[in-house]
Parts: structure tokens; sequence; C-alpha cells
């Protein structure tokens, strides 16, 4: 099971009393696995893994490890308040049959770039799973490229990168010192809007919290992208970003995204941060707007939600007209290789 | 049991296996309160209570009640990862005895001021326990000063305000909104640097880490201020900076405030987030700085590990020379008495 | 002439053409002298020196210099694009007879510390006058408080510091660092809301943007604070903070200010940044609050802009009413003298 | 002349005396301009604009314009302290015979987006010139991605944005929103890390400072694209990340570039910002570096101050070997061509 492609940060479905649902949890894991996302990602930021319990966390793992059977890889969020607990984490993670963990650096606290390093090594050296480092300065202390680096060539547990900063000349610097001396390191973005420049660039895929809500738009993307189909695969993303600014624009992050999840056909109810209802006019009407892009995505099911008239459908799931990159190369292969044989 | 005046944020000390340390944290405590301080303040930042368990924070919390025996008031941090386990906090802490909570705005993900409102009304409600505000939007989302106008409005059982922004003209306009409406309310500074100009302006008091390491120090400033000798205040205060400042260049925070109680004969031990070896020169510098800065202050435990000879030695309990403020008023409205009377 | 206590950082009026209206800004000088301001600040943010010429700053320091004639000190803001024209404007300053000049730290790029240090230091070598560091790090480049340490022991030149930052504990260790050595060293506040803290704790006055629209209010803060009677000096500061407020949110700074001014009954006419037409509403609701508290403070010439009817007046300019500390003290030693003499 | 492809952002010579040096200006430029680069822009934030004077600022575009004579488009930076002086700006500019300006939101204030949208539109109705909106947000107000969208929908004179933010995701939506409904609009990247990602996305090229340094190297990564030789144009763009980060880690921008066209082989002068004896060590350990990466880049000039004896040289010039994505094309178009003729 290798981590690589698209990889899907779920949100967690919570009952009425703020409990989690693991019914939805369920039913929500297989669609996307059917949809054929290339892993699932829980215990992310989009999963919301620091309003949960520890006890949650695992719950959750135990869950979507188990309903994955594994059909894709699952790479588990195992950030804890403390080395010891992050091992404990890594441990059952391990157990339940992940592929591996990603971890943020420490948040809260200011912390050195020495003692990150330090902690990581820590980590590499204890841990008995693979570990992605997960870089989020937005909510948790930058690890920054160097240390990366440095990382990468000494400990064979720390396999790759997820790099939710949003800072593409950061990708691509991490891209530039690392790939050449260790090819097989993972660089993963979890910047949504950038996903197809990383991949040109030679990323190995993304977390991206779109894929939750409109698995068939990314992985057409990601699959365009394999075929050499440029053109198309722009066409995907720049439709994504309206989709992505509209579920960032819904309040707290994830709301926009769980309701996504909702419009989909999913029972994923109320968030752990309670929103005031001051707020609820403006979501009800992002919500709207976003039935009717998922609706003009050709998801049915969203349609009902979407109050304008003028919403079209295009279907991500056609096959593309035309012909493909990767074609011409075979059929340019082949006319030379005729050529060259004199018939 | 009223909240106000010094109270000290203590730090943890942990086992060599970074278990909770309960003898010394009891020997601690106890020391603090001989020492005269106005109440303790377990689980905050300093207290490094996003680096414990939910467990750990209860048993704390248990044990420093139990020393603390009723002696002074506690105020516990009870921010957690959700609403209901900041309610069930809230709930161990009454039961303990606590005089009262502080919660910080939600943490790691960007948080609308809508909704923390909403979070705050909603804690007020359900809370069995008296609530401070703790602003510190350093590693939590800020609280605005408007919000917290509103809730001190509405809310009974939300009593006060820990700052720690370091923002003295957001303080300022607290003191400036609320006050005049509801003088009660408890508005208390974290920022060890401005003590004395808060207390000028109408501050009730502050955490003040500083205090868990030279709390005659600090207690000294305290009753200063108190008895209307602001010239004194001022000396201490400024004095205080340099101590301040080189425990926070020690490294991660709260290392330096850690090996200050150290110095000053406690086994605190190693620090849940470990250093690197390549910081411990620095650290080690630093350390020897704080020692004679200590023993400067005439404590004499921590005179041994300054490796300076200029080390002089000037006592903080001495008593002030000359006549404070609240004598002379005293003294004036008698002699206006004895004029008045005739006599 | 000392540089000491309330200085005015003066708005430029402006013609219709957005050209200077010079008899206004001599009109509105003089009036700021004989409400008793401690000296004027041209070419500061307030005067919006950055968006005027060369030349312009030239003229608004030969018409300010000439109308003060001589009664107040001024202190001219010199902050230019390069070190050459910097020591250029140093000496049309000193030619026409400005007490001491202040300089921002390098703006728009990002400037090393050691560079920032450089660069003062030659100008300290090189400038006919004294200069003022000027720390406004919203803005352009810290001036950190090493260096200002520094500075200040090795440059004669270099008499003081200005400092916009906000940051009161900065101010603090600023006064604690440098007093000992060089009590002449002058510290002023640009934070109008801790004008009075900064004064108690050793401070020698401020540049007081809110002093340019109610000279009466601070000077009456300033003078209350010199008598020693901290409660009536609370009690304008505190007063002061909605005033500030007000002025700061009325859209772009200093526009605020620059209306207040106008309200006092000047002609200030129209910013040198356009205010968009969608913004005019905000303005003009600001505005009648502005008026309100302006009327409040028993500026008659404002009232009239005032639309709210619960509009009072309290009139800054009357004696304080009771015994103030310094008296108190006076009385003390009297009757401490008279029982000491046995009468 | 359209604006389009490689503009390199120039510096200035300057003579010891830190006035500018003509002679060898007018020789870098021609020099930049037979290496192919497709614009010169003059008095951007390389050419340090803002440490110069108005007149300066003018002259310069007086000998680019001149020096250039037609052969390639100028883009001038017109960002000026007021309004007027913008347009004045734009105005020299145009007689000049400069293609376009670009103009910087307004800096040192922060200024609302309102103000900022209302700015541009008085300059797009007044200006004698096309212009091209300029974002940076590290030294100026950001221009929001809404503004420019509305800006580009109502104003012919505002013809492109050159934006500075590093900023992809932004730079994703400004294409997004724009392009479909005006495919003409300018998008140029002023971030060199990211130059192929954005060409690849549908950029329209950027201005490069590390083109000022190595002109070859950005030209070919240009014409790689251009031809669609994706591999050949990612190994140049990822081998120049070294060297920018090596020239960005000299000191003060725009240090590193001016020593790079040193070591071309001019006689760039001194900064204007001068720089501390203590950091010249640091300066000159990476003149040694960037002397190195150039002389391995194969500009033999540079290699005499390069003292690593393992540098090696990777000539940029040489063709590529191999056949390129245009020329599969055409030769499939032909095959089909020849297939569907039946011949």
């Amino acid at each position: 099971m290798k981590i690589q492609g698209i990889l899907t940060p779920n949100i967690v479905p919570f009952h009425e009393d703020r409990s989690i649902n693991e019914g939805e949890l369920r039913r929500y894991v297989s669609w996307l696995i059917d949809k054929g996302v290339n892993g699932i990602y829980p215990n992310g930021s989009t999963g919301e893994f620091i309003r949960l319990s520890f006890e949650e966390r695992k719950q959750i793992v135990s869950i979507i490890t188990d309903e994955a059977a594994g059909r894709v890889p699952i790479l588990a969020g195992a950030a804890e308040a403390n080395i010891d607990m992050v091992l404990e984490a890594c441990a059952y993670c391990a157990d339940f049959g992940c592929t591996a963990v990603s971890v943020t650096g420490p948040y809260y606290f200011n912390v050195s770039q020495e003692s990150i390093e330090h902690y990581f090594r820590e980590l590499a050296e204890r841990s008995p799973i693979d570990i992605l480092l997960y870089n989020i300065p937005q909510f948790s202390n930058e690890i920054g490229v160097d240390i990366v680096q440095r990382l990468a060539m000494d400990c064979p547990r720390i396999i790759g990168i997820k790099d939710s900063s949003r800072d593409m000349p950061r990708f691509m610097n991490t891209l530039g010192k690392i790939k050449p001396q260790r090819p097989d390191f993972i660089c993963l973005t979890g910047t949504e809007e950038t996903l197809l420049p990383t991949l040109l660039m030679g990323g190995d895929g993304g977390t991206i919290a779109t894929s939750g809500v409109a698995p068939e738009a990314v992985m057409k993307l990601y699959r365009d992208w394999q075929r050499g189909d440029l053109e198309e695969a722009k066409r995907v993303q720049f439709k994504m970003l309206e989709l992505i600014e509209t579920m960032f624009a819904a309040g707290n992050f994830p709301e926009g995204f769980r309701e996504g999840v909702n419009l989909r056909g999913f029972n994923a109810g109320r968030a752990r941060q309670p929103m005031a209802t001051t707020e609820m006019k403006h979501f009800l009407n992002i919500r709207s707007k976003l039935a009717c892009l998922l609706a003009d995505c050709g998801f049915d099911e969203a349609a009902a939600h979407c109050e304008s008239e003028s919403c079209g459908q295009v279907d991500f799931s056609a096959s593309v007209a035309g012909v493909g990159q990767l074609d011409v190369e075979t059929i340019v292969r082949e006319v030379f290789g005729r050529l060259n044989s004199g018939s």
C-alpha cells in the first residue's frame, strides 16, 4: 500500500448530542472509496482532531481502518499533546493497520526549530509506524525546509511530508532539495487551489478536503493529469476554485466542507464548535450557492437545495473528448517505429 | 475567597519519566503560599496544560486544592478540546473547591468572533463555577473587547478576564469600558513587565509567572503599591524586568521559569517538550545569569549556581524607609479631624 | 528649549486642489500653542509625511518654525528615501531653528537590525541637529531595544526615542535599560491610550495626536499628573479613550483626527488619500459621534454637528474640586513641621 | 509592443558617491536586451525606487527608454507618494515612450480596500498610459482579488497585474476569475520560484529579478516552456531555486541580486542602504557561493570569484536534446493528415 495520489481528509459526522455517528462515518468512508479516492486521512484538521478526545481519535481510526478493510491505504493524524501520547497514538495506528501517520509540529506554544528537529528525531527512532511530517504553520509551529531535508536524509521512518502551508515557493524548495537525493520521499500538498501545479512540478498528490465533497471532480483532475491531459486537468482545477472558495467562506473551518458532505446525501450533523445564530443567515446563503455549484457538477442530490434556476449541469464523469497526450505519444512512438522499420 | 492580587501560575514538576512529581508539586505550592502569594493558578500556559492529558489536568487540580486547603483561592485553567469537555473540567474544578476557572478562546483553528461569543455564552449558562475569560491571542483566538464587554454585562457567571495579550492599550480599553458599569469585574494582567502600570490604572492584579520564582519580589511590589509607595514599587518593577527577560530568553517557554524554580531549591525536573542538545549550552549560560540575578535579590540558595563574582545582594524583604501614601492620608485625615473639631 | 511633555503631531490642512493651506496651518499651529501644548511635531505619520513631496515637507517646517517663532520647541520628522536625503532634511531643519528631528527606521523594504544600527550611527555622526529615533514597526522597520540602548550610550546626537509601537512592555524595557545610565535620554510615547501609564513609569511625555483635537484635555491630564493628582489624571485618560477609538474608527488614518480638527473650527480640507464614496456614510456617522464627544468635553464649536440630544458637557478646563496629592503632602509637611516645632 | 514573457526588474548601478551610474546602467540594459529578455522593468522594488528621489526615478526611465530604443517594451514603476505625483510619473513615462506603468497599492499607512479601489479608479480615469496593478503586500497595502476583478472589468486603462505576493493560490484565483471574461488581462508573477507553475496554469510571464543576473537561464526556461518541453523547463526551474535562495540570503534585498550583476561583469557599485561591517563576512561568503553557482551555469566571468574547486559547469545555452512537445504535435498532425489523405 503506497501513499500517493488523492487522500481524503474526512470530516466526522456527529449525532445531535455531539457524539460520533459511527454508522454515517462508515457509510461515508465506503462511498469515498467507491468513488475512487486513493486513501483516507482521518484525524487531520478537516477531521477536527483537536476537538476530539484521545479516545475518540482512537475510535475513529478503528472504525475507518475496519471499514476500509485494506481497500485503500489509511494515513492517520497522530498529533497529540506530548511525545509519549504521540507514540501511544502511533502504536494504535500500527495495530489497526494504518499505512502511516502524520504528525504536526508542536502547537499552541512557540517552540524553537532545534527542539522541533529533536522532537521528530525522537519520534522517528521510537515509532512503530512510518511518519509523514505535517506542516501547517497557520495552526502549529512551522517545520523549516532545512529540518525537513535533514530528517529526510537521516530518518528512514520519516517517509514524507504533507504541506498545508499554502506556500508554493516552499513546496518547490522542498521538492528541489529532497527529491534528487531521496526520490521516494512523499511530498503531498494540502492546498486545494494548487493541486495541479504541485502535481506538474513533481508532487505526489495531496490531502484534498474537496475530495470529500466532490471526489468525482478531484479524481478526474488527478486522472487527467496522469493521462497527460493538461488542458482538461486545468479546466477542472479552475472549476474547483469557486467550490473551494465557497466552502471556506461558509464560516469556521471545516463547516463549509461538512455542509458539502451533507449536500451529497449524508447526515454529517452539527459541528463540535457551535455557531452563533447570527451567523446562520450567512451560512444558509453559502449553502444554497454550494448546492448550485454541486448541482452544476452533475451531483443531482444537491440540486434540490439550489435556489437558482440558472443552475446547469456539467458531468465531470464524462469521458474526455479528443486524444490525450499519452495517447499521442503512443501513436508517435508507433509511427516512428514503423518509419524506422521502413514499413 | 476573592480573586485579587498576585496569583501564581505554577509550573508542574516532573519525574525523570515525565510523569507528574506530586510530592514536589505539593512542597512547591505550600512554599508559594507561605511566601504570601494571593492565589494559585494551575493549568495555565505556564503549567503547560496543553501538554498534559485530561486526566493529568484533573489530577493537578486535585493535588493543588488539597495542598492549599483553603488558604488561598485557586483559579484553575479549564480550556479543553471542546465545550463538553470544558464543562466536565468546570465540574471537577467546582467539586475540588476551586474559586473559579479560566477559559481561553478556542485554539488551533481560527474561529469567528460571533462563534467565540456564542461559545462563552453557552459556557456561562451551563457552568457550575465562576469563569474568567483568558485572552492570549499569541496561542488561541483573541476575545475582542466588545465581546468581553457584552459578556460582562449579560453573564453573572463570567466574573472577570485574565489578559495575557501584552497589549496595554487593550487593557486600558477593557478597564474603561467595563469597570464603570460593572466595578466588580476582575481585570487581571498576565504581562509581567506591566504589572505595576496596570495596578496603577485600576487593574485587580495579575497571574505573574515570575511570582513562581521570586514571590518575595512580586509580593513586595504589590504591597508597595497597596501602601501607595510608587517609587519603591517602580524600583522593584524595573528590577524585575531583567529577571523576566532572562527567563523568557532561556528557550522554549516555560523552561526559563522552570529553571528559576529549580534554582530556588526545588526539583522541577525535565520538561515535557524535549530540548535539543545543541540548545543546552545557551540554556546553561542563561541559567548562570538567572542564578546571579536571583542571588542578587537575596535568594541564597541560587548563589551557588552564579559564576559571577560581582554578584551583590539586595534584600527585597527589607522594610521600606519613610512614610507611605496610605499613612500620609490617615495622618492628614486625623489632623483635619482634629482641626475641625477645634482641638 | 527642551523636548518634554505633550508635543502635537499636527495634521496638514489642504486646499480643494490638495495643495497645502498655509494660512490655516499657521492659524492652527498658533491655536495649539495658545492652548499650551509643549511643542509641535510636523512631518510625522499624523502629518502624512509620506504623501508629501520633499519640497512640501521643507515648506511645512518653514511655515511652522516661523509661526511658532520660538514659543515652543519644534521636533520635525526627517525620514526620507535615503540617508543623503535624510541629512539634507536635517540640514534645513537645523537652519529653520528646529530643536531636533525624528527619524524612522528605513521603510518599505525589510532591513537587518545590523544595517539599521549602522544607518543611525552614520546619521548621528553627520547630522547637524539632534535626533530622536522614531520606532513605528507598523509602518517601518522596528528599531530593536538593544540597538536603541547602544545608540544611546555611544551617540550624543541621538537624544531620545519616540515610540509609537503600542508595545508597553517594550517601553518599560527601554526605560529600564537606558534611563539608569543616561537619564537625559528622552522617552516619548506615541500611544495615546497609555500616555498616563508611561508618564507614571518615568516617560518624558508623548507625541499625542489627540492633543491636536482636544489640547485642553490632554494638557489637563499632563498637568494633573505633574501636580500628582493621579485620580483626576486617570479620569481624563479614561475619558480620552472613547475619543481616541472614535477617531481611529473613522477610516484611513489620520482622517478621524483631521475631522476632529475641522470640528474645532478649522478648515482642514480633504485628505491626500481620497476616500471612496461608499465609505462616506460610515465617516459621517463617526463624525457625528465625534462631535458629541467633543461637545461633551465643553468644546462648543463642535456641538452644532452633534445630532444626539443627550450630549451633556464636562469642562476640562475647570479647576479640579478637592485637594490633590501634592497639596496633601504640603499640608502634611506643614503639620509635621508644626508638631516637631512643638506648636 | 506587448507586455509578455520575462521582464527584467533592473537594479540601478551607483557611483561611489551613491549617484546613478548612467554609463553602466546603459551597458547593463543593452546586455539584457541582447540576452533576449522580453522587456525591462525600471523603478520596481529591485530597482530600489523607494530610495530614489522623484527626479532620479524620472532620469532612470529616460535613460532606459533611450537605451532600449524600442527594441523591447518598457514597463515602468510609477508608485509615488500621492495620486497627483503618480499621475505626473504616468505623464513622463508616456512621454518617454514606455509601454505601460505599474502602480503599487498605497504604502506605509494601512488603507481600506474601498479606498484602494477608489484610488485605482481615479488613476485609471486620468492616466495617459496603460497601468498594471502591482500587488506586493509584504511592503504595501494588498489589492484584494475582488478589487482586481472589478477593475479589470470596468477599466480599459488597467491592462493587467504584476503579483509579487508569493501567494500561488491567490494567483490561481486571479486567473480563474478574470481570464474567462477578459483573456487579454496580463497576469505576471513576481515570484521567481513559481515562474514555471504560473506559466503552466495560464500566466503571461513574470518580472523575474533572477533574469537580471542569469538571463540565459530564465530565457531558456521560458523558451523550453513555449516549446512544450516541460521536463527541461522543470530542470532549469529547480536549478534556479538555489540561485534565488542564495541571492535572497545575501542580506538586505536587493543586495544579493546587485552582487550577481557585479559577478556577471558589471560595476553596479554600493547600495543606497549602507550595510554594517559586521554583515560583510556573511556577505562575502554568500558572494563566493553565488559565484560558484553562476560559474556552474557556464558564466565564465563569475568563475574567478568562486573559491570551490568542485565547481563544474552546465551550459544553459546548449540546445536541448530530443524532440519537444510542439514538434511531436506537428509530426502527429502531419502523420494523421497523411493517413487521412490515404497516402
